[in-house]
């Protein structure tokens, strides 16, 4: 089971039904499905599907509780976004940590990510109900994200975090050209250097090792090569040419 | 300077000018100012200002400008965003990996983070303008991440990168070359490649796509840009004498 069916978005006294129905496209974007809704002012409603665009299915499925207690009670791992610092100091986590922390969390464990009203967060009391508080590192200048963009990042983390040990590899097309086939590049494109009287045949050495150090950071892959070869060859080709001619 | 004032979000062909009010405000949450419109289809909007919320300056100054290379010109790092696996693979990187390669930046280099149309995206001719493609790790069965949930998600990265980022930047002796810069030295490359013979004139695309995609890759620096640029104006010269001997 993946982590992040483990994982449940609480939102709690949301004023706008809108804003579940965005709140829920952003869980769905990142692979979230379990949505709490704590005391909605106005739910069901036609703004939550609409505003859900392809998530309905997220809303259709919330579960609707009169308290936050009722939301986590089978929870192991409670935690509460909070953009103010509290008087009481509490152990506080940004996003990232957030997804260190539930990718730690034993593989049974229920976790609940709670989040508070549009206009006034989660009340102290509740605050103290969860293990650690979520801070998103906002511009102190103008921090207000709003309840879907919060999601958003969170959900994000939670993703990355589900992804953490499944790091996907990029697929190329060619594999990495080889040393020596480099080294054979290298000699064919000083040579053509050197006959196009761009480089001195003496003082090589400059040019050539900006050169090399071009192309062992780009990693040519075989065709990349290729097409440099048929290049060089090609200039070869040309300059042969000309010799002809002058002769 | 913060690496946040380097960065620039460009967004091309918006349809609706209240997404980009919406992405301005993702982008000042997390204190990204600079915004670049290409082709907006409405704008300036009333509705952009509306969604923009609390962070109207952004979307007041934003520049519009009428292509992609208007818009990217003088910088060093060119991300562009992308859904979709592409014909010929190109560096793909996560929104955790964009904000590592964003804090390896030197200190005075221009970076975008380009967007795409709401329905489609960026196109390939864009998308080949990237030195990377970001690839935000989205549910495969629901990956409709709206326009400003993609710049939240992405505009926290940077904001992470950027309080992260401690001097860890690596010395180097020349600056980048910048995106006009390399497109003008594809241009020289390309009509060399075709006199050349190496390229029919009509069906450039696979091989220039590739070499552009290296060229990307290896980031050249204004030194290796121009043993480039001289490689190629020998070239010239050489195939001009020939003409003139066979006239």
């Amino acid at each position: 089971m993946s982590i992040l069916d483990r994982i449940r978005i609480v939102l709690i006294q949301t004023s706008h039904p809108g804003n579940i129905g965005s709140a829920a496209r952003a869980m769905k974007t990142m692979g979230l499905k379990r949505l709490y809704l704590v005391s909605p002012k106005e739910f069901p409603h036609r703004k939550a599907h609409e505003m859900a665009s392809g998530a309905t299915d997220v809303v259709d499925a919330s579960i609707v509780v009169e308290t936050l207690d009722e939301a986590v009670k089978d929870c192991s791992l409670v935690l509460g976004t909070s953009a103010r610092d509290r008087a009481i100091p509490w152990p506080l986590i940004n996003p990232r940590e957030m997804g260190e922390t539930i990718s730690e969390e034993p593989g049974d464990s229920e976790i609940a990510i709670v989040f508070g009203r549009e206009q006034s967060g989660l009340t102290n009391d509740e605050l103290q109900r969860c293990h650690m508080h979520i801070q998103i590192p906002a511009n102190p200048d103008y921090s207000s994200l709003n309840l879907a963009a919060a999601v958003q990042v969170l959900a994000y983390e939670c993703r990355m975090a589900s992804l953490h040990n499944a790091a996907s590899e990029l697929e190329w097309d060619f594999r990495h050209a080889t040393a020596d086939e480099l080294e054979y590049l290298f000699a064919h494109l000083q040579s053509v250097l050197v006959e196009l009287n761009f480089l001195k045949a003496q003082t090589p050495r400059q040019v050539m090792t900006r050169l090399r150090r071009f192309f062992f950071r780009a990693r040519p892959d075989v065709m990349e090569m290729n097409i440099f070869r048929g290049f060089l060859a090609a200039i070869d080709k040309q300059m042969e040419k000309n010799k002809e001619e002058q002769s």
